[in-house]
């Protein structure tokens, strides 16, 4: 089922205790996309980049099942770039840099052989951006699913809620699910935040797992695997919701049972995400891989009754 | 199979954004054995009280299955006494106060009649007096699960890596963990501990649920149940290490096959223990209540093929 995917694509700077890297490929749709495209064969992406984003980068996106029909190449301008610095428990990160660049006056635009679009990702992004995409499409997809961040929240409350009132599933993490709802309780949090729009909620809490919630009171729980070695949490959540769409855009089936599969094949792609830097890891994981990890995740959490 | 419980019997005072108890029933040993006590029915418990600990928390012990005649009321002496206040999160909280009182010459005298001992659980106490429980057992048991706290690493070190080398499963939280072994990551922190004697480990996170770490690698990992409201946290540990070792007791059987259901009873055990305060909601959980519970759980973490 076709499905679009509109985020960032940007350079990375990122500092974690286990190394540096000075200018990586990196994005909300980056991860996204290549995440998603061990699903489904075709991910129209939507995006902006500078003159200075190298051809190497689109080879890869293309590699890994991105279409970039939709990805905007802006003469004379620089591509989007975030600098980050992750603490030693890798949970908590300081901004060092943000250049916005090309995004400044990012206008989504949506190519005609995009439009008809089943499944919608909207990566994090400005949140009136986020809506101009759903203006332009003629139909409705049947799931809309958005991801955002307390930046947003500080930022762009408004035009965010606005937003929030035509999707269908909310992901963000446990910090951001508090701000959002003035809740401090998840489970409080959650039925408050179900009440601004998204019928189903995706609560990230990194290395503690997500939970859904759906929308007649059913919550699930996808643990996290237990790794050994953490290298940079860079783009998992982004790694973890293109897992959640791509599955549920290949198996056409959005009930709330698929939903937990969904769940369960997004944290598989999102511990791979954790175990190299950037989106390095998410470039090569085969097949045999792919089960080996989600084997593991069933007997991490499955119990023989 | 006889079940011999040691550590405290205590008053508690408590303050939680919630509420303020002045001097309620607490102590590890209470709350593991009331736990305890829904799984088998007679639990031996090794203990001291002083002469202030009033007759009727002694009916309620044994109202639920645990057996005083090991527990020793010290004349003319005071009940150990702790006082505590947890912040808005929950997940932190302050000692206020600490009245060692009767513990202070704490000699674990185990009855003769408790001398058969098949399963041992050594409830968090001064790790010297955790081995002198083991130094009066004529034979080993066949199973023998440790749980403490940072205060011993802190302040007897040598003694609890002395009994560490003793025991077959340890139970501690996850900043005990990397307190213990010097590792932030979990995983490695598992691996130096199960060096130190404890083949199993069970790293109890809280409202983030708790991981079994196996002899042979193996990994389980057992979820909180996400809640609405969470009263009082005080014993939760404690009330799950209770779940833990009263459902292997019972089915006497310590595969790691069967330890990953024990820990899906212990979390369940622990979800009752929060909704209240002190050992309140343990008196009166019926088995309408713990089947509904444990369903619960099944639901937060199945998925279907």
């Amino acid at each position: 089922m076709s499905l679009l995917v509109v985020g960032t694509v940007a350079f990375d700077g990122l500092e974690t205790p286990f190394g540096i890297r000075g200018r990586i490929l990196g994005g909300s749709a980056t991860y996204i996309g290549i995440s998603a495209g061990y699903f489904v064969d075709r991910i129209n992406l939507v995006s902006v980049v500078g003159e200075d984003f190298p051809q190497a980068h689109i080879d890869l996106l293309n590699a890994h099942n991105v279409h970039t029909e939709g990805l905007q190449v802006i003469k004379g301008q620089k591509t989007f770039f975030w600098k980050g610095k992750y603490h030693l428990d890798m949970n908590s990160r300081d901004t060092l840099e943000t250049q916005l660049n090309v995004l400044e006056h990012f206008d989504p635009i949506i190519p005609e052989s995009y439009m008809d679009c089943q499944y919608l990702m909207l990566g994090n992004l400005v949140p009136a951006i986020q809506m101009r995409v759903l203006e332009q499409l003629p139909n409705r997809p049947k799931l809309v699913v958005l991801d955002t961040m307390n930046l947003w929240m500080d930022a762009a409350l408004e035009d965010l809620k606005k937003v929030l009132t035509k999707v269908d599933v909310l992901t963000i993490n446990d910090e951001e699910a508090r701000q959002l709802s003035g809740e401090h309780n998840l489970v409080q949090a959650a039925k408050k935040i179900q009440g601004m729009g998204p019928k189903t909620l995706i609560i990230k809490k990194g290395e503690h797992g997500a939970l859904l919630f759906g929308a007649d009171g059913n919550i699930f729980f996808a643990p996290a695997l237990p790794l050994a070695e953490v290298l940079d949490p860079t783009g998992a959540g982004d790694t973890f919701a293109g897992g959640f769409m791509g599955y549920l855009a290949q198996t056409d089936d959005i009930s709330f049972d698929n939903m937990k599969r969904a769940l369960m094949y997004a944290a598989t792609m999102a511990s791979f995400c954790v175990e190299k830097f950037g989106p390095e890891r998410l470039e090569h994981i085969s097949a045999e891989e792919m089960a080996a990890r989600r084997a593991q995740f069933t007997q991490l959490s499955h119990v023989q009754a």
